[in-house]
């Protein structure tokens, strides 16, 4: 039987899409820098299908690439090959609560929303948020260990993971869903956290709630320099270290580029740089104002008027997209480099190319976004990338390797360090049958 | 060159021990269980020495076992072999302060205790504790992901992890110590947190403080049933969520024994249960009152008082051991399954063996041990684990596999999961040289 026909008989005639019409859906990610064309898209229903998908392409050595909510911005969930089948886990949407009631139980096909929804509706909080919430799935997240803004305080997808099931490149399934206090043996499945789907396919996660915060408040700021931006991080890291959840950052052309895509008027004086602070706290309007001293402000406290700041800085990644074709780095420094890694960058940009930043500040985290270039960019990648490298900073900060930046990873990891990634891709996936030519050179 | 002429080359005659007399104190752990007989320990002064050996080692086909502070509970840092190599990293003691001054860089051999008063100094917390402080290290405590009573509230060690160094067993060393927001590869060196020396020597990590929470309380309650600490570890959990750092447990006798042991005299009436409660808060007596209700309790407030409270709980393993040889188990269950698993286990124990039970009760986490069985205690040990897999626990909370649990790790986890840790296990140290024999069956 030919592998699409196995597939037919695991999931369904209608959930292997052959159509390109349908197909081209898949094939793309929101960057639309990356694109390629798929043998088809099959859609499992349930994780004992994906299993036997995955169990079938395994047999016939077939390669595929796994992808989620489609919201990735490194090409690593885009078909490189016209042999290459996409598994999407679109139909694994079921959340859940664990047996104890502190966790979700949330299948890979999950949104980020379904997981605020679920947490609201239960009185707690799922700390992480980014603006593609309303795609992004858990699967997505959880291989590419995404973060966003709440991340400074309560960490990347990694820290709110509590358990995991996994698919193999063999078939075979293995779970770790317990949640509890556990040493038994490697804790090997949470390797796959930022494997970008290359080492296993994610089907299912315990995902930690936690209480809600106290009262919170949103403070756009205005600010003359980047540097200032730093000092207002140390700052607020001083009285109000517990009460910080995030501190972004975006420079004027963001805040231009989303007045217009979204029809806003700016919330401050027009400045160089603004700073997004959103703070948890009892008093927490009183927190911001200590920190923030006599800089041009707005400060917001019901959730309408705090979402309204942050749209803000959510529409940014859309606006851009709008104007451009970006080229696209997700960097992060250490706090005391940021003005030197961004002069350096400025520095390397031909006239023709403009940079726009923003990022989440408080992390180091910047995402560099430069219109203007060809669609390869020529050697401006790696220029960037090697600048990134000599400020001691990371070449990925939240988004991945994907495609786009394999051949950069040589700059922050060790021939050592890349030879033991191969090692572990060998003894996982022998076959190099999934996201076969992602992540490592 | 012999192994030993290599190694005396490496690090100096003196720190290559073969005299029987001082090996001894490297040829066991803390339960009293475990013993061997070593080749030799060595001793190296600095990570490159490290390297150095592990590299010798490499060459010339020879096994070896990581050892930390030696207060391991599972046989694990024991030599097995008259041809294993004991590699002490004792002299690796380093700590000082990442370069932005948030993160600790502590070597190996550096004890808790130091990184608690490396906190204190920095005016933060290393929010990790248990009784072993003055002995357990840093790269004994990262092998074996070790927790305590704080891990309830601030995880288990792998929580308070920001980067790491490690040896491989090829010799050659990998670092990943930028404490930066990074997902540029697999996150790899983060596997050998839990793998008890057998992937790699751990060298150096970067560790995160936090800020001091607010004044504490701790509360030793009295409590006529288990069932009674299990509807206060959810009572708290209500209006104290957040303040919470640790609800730990002991049994009737524990307390027997620490009183003995330590010349002690109860601090609230006789029960068959204690719970020692620690929160942090504004108002830390207030949030106890309110959640401990009438019950039997002690409370203190200054460090002086706490630490005193503390030490019912901390000289258990000391009390113990004084009284006998146990065999040890350390389980964790879903805290609904705490009391028929006690009940299931006693029902286990013929009329000569004794149950002493404590733990961390929050985390679902007990520590089982039974006095007066033989050494290798015959079918006792089976018949406990399985109650354990039976009530859906783990077999290891948080003392790891070593060589006591390895032939019982197939209770929790499935033949495909084994499989894949073998194959990771093949990749990372292909000629079984690290810690052969622990862990895997």
């Amino acid at each position: 039987m030919s592998i699409l026909a196995e597939l037919r008989a695991i999931v369904g005639d209608g959930h292997v899409v052959g159509d390109p019409d349908v197909r081209a859906s898949y094939e793309h990610d929101i960057t639309g820098r990356f694109a390629g064309s798929a043998l088809a898209v099959v859609r499992p229903g349930s994780v004992d299908e994906v299993a036997a998908v995955v169990g079938a392409c395994a047999r016939l050595n077939q390669r595929l690439v796994v992808r989620g909510g489609g919201t990735g911005l490194v090409g690593g969930a885009v078909p490189l090959a016209a042999d290459e089948l996409v598994l999407s886990l679109e139909r694994l949407t079921d959340v859940a609560d664990s047996s104890d009631g502190g966790d979700l139980i949330a299948q890979a096909g999950a949104t980020l929303e379904q997981l605020h929804r679920a947490a609201t509706a239960r009185g707690a909080m799922f700390a992480l948020d980014f603006a593609a919430r309303g795609a992004a799935t858990v699967g997505g997240m959880l291989a590419t260990n995404a973060a966003g803004a709440l991340a400074l305080r309560y960490g990347p997808m990694r820290a709110q993971l509590a358990g995991i099931e996994v698919v193999l490149a063999s078939g075979e399934r293995v779970e770790r869903m317990s949640g509890l206090k556990d040493t038994a043996g490697y804790d090997w499945p949470r390797l796959l956290v930022g494997s970008e789907g290359t080492l296993g396919v994610i089907t299912r996660a315990r995902l930690k709630l936690r209480p809600p915060p106290g009262p919170r408040a949103v403070a756009l700021v205005g600010l003359d320099a980047i540097e200032d931006g730093v000092r207002l991080v140390r700052d607020l890291q001083r009285p109000a270290a517990g009460a910080v959840e995030a501190i972004d950052v975006f420079d004027a052309r963001s805040m231009e580029l989303v007045c217009m895509r979204r029809r806003l008027t700016p919330p401050v004086a027009a400045h160089p740089w603004y700073v997004v602070v959103q703070v948890a706290a009892d008093d927490p309007t009183g927190v911001l104002a200590q920190a923030l001293g006599d800089r041009d402000v707005a400060v917001a406290e019901d959730t309408a008027r705090r979402e309204a700041l942050w749209e803000y800085r959510d529409a940014i990644n859309e606006a851009i997209g709008a104007a451009g074709v970006p080229h696209k780095f997700d960097v992060s420094v250490a706090l005391a480099q940021i003005a030197s890694l961004l002069s350096a960058v400025r520095g390397e940009l031909s006239s023709g190319a403009e940079l726009i930043t923003f990022g989440h500040l408080g992390d180091g985290n910047l995402h560099l976004n430069v219109l203007g270039l060809e669609p390869e960019g020529g050697r401006i990648d790696a220029l960037i990338l090697e600048r990134v490298a000599a400020h001691g900073g990371s070449i990925s900060a939240e988004h991945g390797i994907g495609v786009a930046k394999r051949e950069f990873l040589h700059l922050t990891r060790s021939s050592q360090d890349i030879r033991v990634m191969r090692a572990l891709k060998a003894a996982l996936d022998p076959d190099d049958l999934l996201g076969r030519g992602r992540v490592l050179p």
